[in-house]
């Protein structure tokens, strides 16, 4: 692999050459396009297309890349990604000159990161959480069940997910509306008004590629060809909201006012290197979720937060993306073995990820303990639950042998409820 | 309104001029536009506009109607859909002569139905079930938990739902493969196969029109407005896959994949004359979901079972849309309520309607109750759930003063699992 750019991109950045990673981003004043991220830098794929730069000799990737999504190239399936990725880290490599030595070409193709607006990545058509994390729900399952008995008969057996709502994922830096609805105060008829005990969920997601017609399915060992890219996912909750309405067709209203997602898909292939084996699984999987091993990755996960009066985000919460026990892999043969079709740009995120340390929890339900263990802040402040004025702010990246595979980040500022 | 047709459509016909009924259809090796159903014919709207009879001073109809589906006619409002559904009514009225004296117009408009191939009459962003037959959730309540306390606390405040799957909603003909899944015997750990207690649940839905912003609303006063027409709705269940897995989250696997749906949307203007007064709702429900009288339809619904050895369909049970308890606009005043956004050609599904009478509810599992009572076809065999090459037919239509306005029939024959 080539690995370093004519971009000059610091160590410790997210997006060195080894990244390279998928987003949907407009150029001031101007539509909407595919880029791929480098340093400080987006690079404009339609503009190498037209440049003659960028072919594959079995797919149109101009019609691919000047779609204001990435679905398009994501239908286009792994051997595609591996060749176009391959390609472009050809052309943006420090002994490559065409792109390098040609000012005027690069003055048209390259933006800085800072000027562009950036757009959710695909249209996603369908949004399904899954549930995989033990620690979370074990957790959970003690603050809300039995301690003795936290997790339920199915979760061993299954990787337990839902449907979400896709129209209310929006992309990093969308305001987030402090949600309405109805809770029931003990020994009370319920309420109406703004949710009180608003939550994030410190998550990871994949878009799907190709997928499968309706009544196939995808076999865990073809998963991995169906997984396009991951990002960071918020998957904002209210958890009184959730409290009432939940049992017993799941969350509702208290998922679906906004889910945040990072605005760049890591290619999965730049995650190849930080895979991890899978965890122990007892009892053994029934054989259609069997076979994926080393199906976890070490991606640390950070969660902050910044009130209006902090300057910086302060971290609550540090993670990683090998505290799941379902494996991507695992999710996506379950969710297809059905007969239930998957399509490309679909997203399905994991499921809140806490490891087994207080301070490794990913949701402020389990940071603060339901309320008994406030967490301070460097402003003085306190927080069971996340505050109007609040920020909050997930970040992820891989270590590698002198790079860094980031994602970015997934921000959003939540704004006081609407009037009643 | 003029009420009778050039075209000639018998007073028990679905599709009379009062109906007018909105789908997406390909004529043989066509692609597919969008058209309205008369009678026995399907007209071409694209092909109407193309001839200067079908024009709208705001908006481009054109565009609209040589759409593969209806969400563009679906985004542009109450008013146009108003606009075009009268002139509709007055271009197919048998005092105008443009179209009735015009054969080589109406060779180019009009199709016969059985000659087209029909489509899912929108491209479906998001997918929502609701619950909101009381005597359904009641039936549910008292054979899964306990009779004395059927309903759950929150049934009564909340018009409770959750989010299904848009990619697997299929148009009526289509075949249902029985699904795969887990499901757990007493007493032993889960195994895999194939669904034993395949389901139908009889059920309609509307379509959206404009939908709200994220973060806003659409207040109960409002909610009729988005209302752009109705379908019916087979959410097909696998109940063993579904009691398994359900619990925390909601069903999953044993709804998602298929819910099959008719092609023709019957506008929500078509139905208002056999609008009946919404049932008393007590407890009060909170003042966002108050205030939708008449919000219920006595709209007769069948579903009828077509063993492989059956001629006809045979009618195992017979419900009316006026069994709900919950309103489509006190669903939809619900579903934004939080600032969950809803877009064009959003799909929500009502639930199971089932009366109170034991051959009124809408599927297999009430029914047969649980397998208790098994149901008697013509051809000599019992159901107590779906078996292998049955066909589940669903019709319904309202009975006006000399006219029906019918929805035609949602479809679905079952094939045999996938192997392993």
């Amino acid at each position: 692999m080539l690995n370093k750019s004519f971009v000059d991109v610091p160590a410790d950045h997210p997006f060195p050459i080894q990244n390279l990673p998928y987003g949907v981003f407009s150029p001031r004043g101007q539509t909407p396009r595919c880029g791929v991220a480098i340093g400080d830098f987006v690079v404009d794929l339609a503009m190498l297309v037209n440049a003659g730069l960028l072919t594959h000799r079995e797919v149109d990737l101009r019609s691919a890349f000047e779609a204001p999504s990435l679905n398009e190239f994501m239908a286009m399936g792994k051997p595609v990604w591996h060749d176009v990725r391959r390609r472009l880290q050809e052309l943006l490599g420090e002994h490559t000159a065409v792109l390098r030595d040609d000012p005027s070409l690069r003055a048209r193709a390259f933006h800085r990161r800072d000027s562009v607006e950036m757009h959710l990545p695909a249209q996603i058509g369908d949004f399904t959480d899954f549930y995989s994390s033990r620690q979370h729900a074990t957790n959970v399952g003690t603050m809300f069940r039995d301690p003795a008995n936290a997790l339920l008969p199915n979760w061993l057996h299954i990787p337990v997910g839902y449907h979400g709502r896709s129209s209310s994922v929006v992309v990093s830096g969308t305001p987030i509306r402090r949600p309405l609805g109805q809770t029931k105060p003990a020994d009370a008829p319920p309420v109406f008004g703004p949710c009180r005990l608003l939550d994030f969920e410190l998550e990871v997601g994949f878009f799907t590629g190709p997928g499968n017609a309706l009544g196939h399915a995808i076999p865990i060992e073809d998963a991995r060809d169906h997984i396009f890219g991951l990002v960071l996912v918020n998957d904002w909750s209210a958890r009184d909201i959730q409290k009432w309405e939940y049992v017993p067709l799941g969350p509702f209203l208290a998922k679906n006012f906004a889910t945040t997602i990072s605005p760049w898909v890591v290619p999965l292939e730049a995650l190849e290197f930080c895979r991890v084996p899978t965890g122990t699984q007892e009892p053994e999987p029934l054989p259609y979720l069997q076979g994926d091993e080393e199906g976890l990755f070490d991606i640390k996960l950070d969660v902050a937060i910044r009130a209006p009066k902090m300057k910086a985000p302060h971290v609550v919460g540090r993670s990683n993306m090998r505290n799941l026990y379902w494996t991507m892999a695992q999710q996506l043969a379950h969710h297809s073995v059905g007969g239930c079709n998957v399509r490309p740009g679909d997203l399905m995120a994991s499921g809140t990820i806490s490891g087994s340390e207080p301070e490794s929890y990913g949701s402020m339900l389990e940071l603060a303990w339901r309320g008994t263990r406030p967490v301070k802040l460097p402003d003085g402040s306190e927080r069971t639950f996340i505050q109007d004025g609040d920020s909050v702010v997930m970040t992820g990246y891989a270590q590698g042998d002198g790079f860094r595979i980031g994602f970015g980040e997934a921000e959003g500022t939540v704004v006081p409820a609407r009037e009643g």
